[in-house]
C-alpha cells in the first residue's frame, strides 16, 4: 500500500468562485503512480467545498443561484458577532460538502463521462488549501 | 492491500426512482473477499445520487417531496439553454451527494441496524452506472 | 496495510445536540498507530450526521436554525404513519451527510487550522453509535 499527498493552493480574485480541479488531479495521479485506490480531494477550510458535477457554465450559474437561495448571505447570523461576515459561506460549505473520494482504476481517475471535480470558494480573496491524498497500490 | 471493482447498471422505468443497493453490495463484497476496508459506492452520473437511510416507503415519499421543495423542477434553469431539461436533477444530486463509503469489518458491511444504501435516480429512463470499489485486505 | 476499528457511543440529554469529536479521534489515531491513511467517521444511525466545520458556538446556533428552516420538524410526514415522529431527523441527516473521511498524514489528522469534526444528533436521548475506521499503514 502506498500513500501520496499533495496540497493545492488557491487565491481566487472573486469572493465566490469555482475552480475546475480535474486536470490538476490527473497530474497528481501521474506523480503518485498509484493504479488502484482512492483519491480524497478535501478542502482544508470551513468556507469552501469540493463537489463533482458537470463542467457547464449555465449549470454553474444555476448552482450559485440555488446556493444563495438555500444558504443566503445575510447580516444577522450569530456567527457575525465574532467579527466575521461569512456565515453564509459556512452553511454553503455544509450544503455542498467539503470533500469527495474519486476512485482510481488502472491508473486513471474512474469518473463518469460528464463527471468533473470542482473546488467551490465561498469566502475567497485569500489563500486557501485543498489536500489531495491518494491511497492504494 | 487489494482492490476490487465492479460496476452496477440501472435503467429505471420512471424518471425519478430509488433502487435499494444493499443486497447487491453484499454480493459484491462476497466476491471481493475483502475482510477489512472501505467500499466506495459512487454514481458515475451528475444527475443521480447515492445515500444511506431507512428502507421505509413513507420516508421515501417524504424524501422525494423534500427534494422537490429544495431543488424543484423548473423551466427556467440556465442549464436548459443547452437543450437539457434536467437542471433540477443536477441540484438534487448535489443535495443528496453522489457517493458514500461503507466500512467493511470482519467481511461484512459494517452498517447500523437501520442503515441501507440507495441509488437515487433523478433523470432516468436510460442507462446509468454506479461504481462499487472496495479497498482493503 | 492495516485497519483499526473503534465505535463511539453517545446518549445525548437533548433531542438535538452537537458533540465535538476531534479530541476522541486524535486518541483513536494514537491507538491505531497508523501514519498514512484515511479515517472514516460515520454515524451508524439514520437520524444523525457527522460533519466538519468550525468550533464556534454562534455558528452552531446558525447551523441549527438553518437545518430547521430546510428540514423542519413537522407533524405531517408520511414516515410518521409508522408511529415515529422523527421525519425531520432523517432529512436533516441527509442534508448534513452521515460521514466524513479525515486524511491521516505523518501520524496526525490532516485537518485545516479551523476544521473540527462534529457528531450531530437529530433524535437523541438514547444510545447511538459512530464507527471510526482507519485504513492505512
Amino acid at each position: 500500500m502506498r500513500a501520496h499527498t499533495e496540497y493545492l493552493s488557491f487565491h481566487t480574485k472573486k469572493r465566490r468562485d469555482l475552480v475546475h480541479l480535474t486536470p490538476m488531479l490527473e497530474q497528481i495521479l501521474a506523480r503518485a503512480g498509484i493504479h488502484e485506490g482512492f483519491m480524497l480531494v478535501s478542502a482544508m477550510h470551513i468556507t469552501a467545498g469540493v463537489f463533482v458535477n458537470d463542467d457547464e457554465p449555465g449549470l454553474h450559474e444555476d448552482i450559485w443561484k440555488w446556493l444563495e437561495t438555500l444558504a443566503p448571505f445575510r447580516a444577522d447570523y450569530r456567527h457575525h458577532q465574532t467579527g466575521e461576515d461569512n456565515g453564509d459561506a459556512h452553511l454553503k460549505s455544509m450544503l455542498v460538502h467539503h470533500e469527495v473520494i474519486v476512485p482510481v482504476t488502472k491508473g486513471r481517475l474512474d469518473l463518469g463521462t460528464w463527471q468533473r471535480v470542482f473546488y467551490a470558494e465561498f469566502d475567497g480573496q485569500r489563500y486557501k488549501r485543498v489536500i489531495v491524498k491518494t491511497l492504494g497500490e
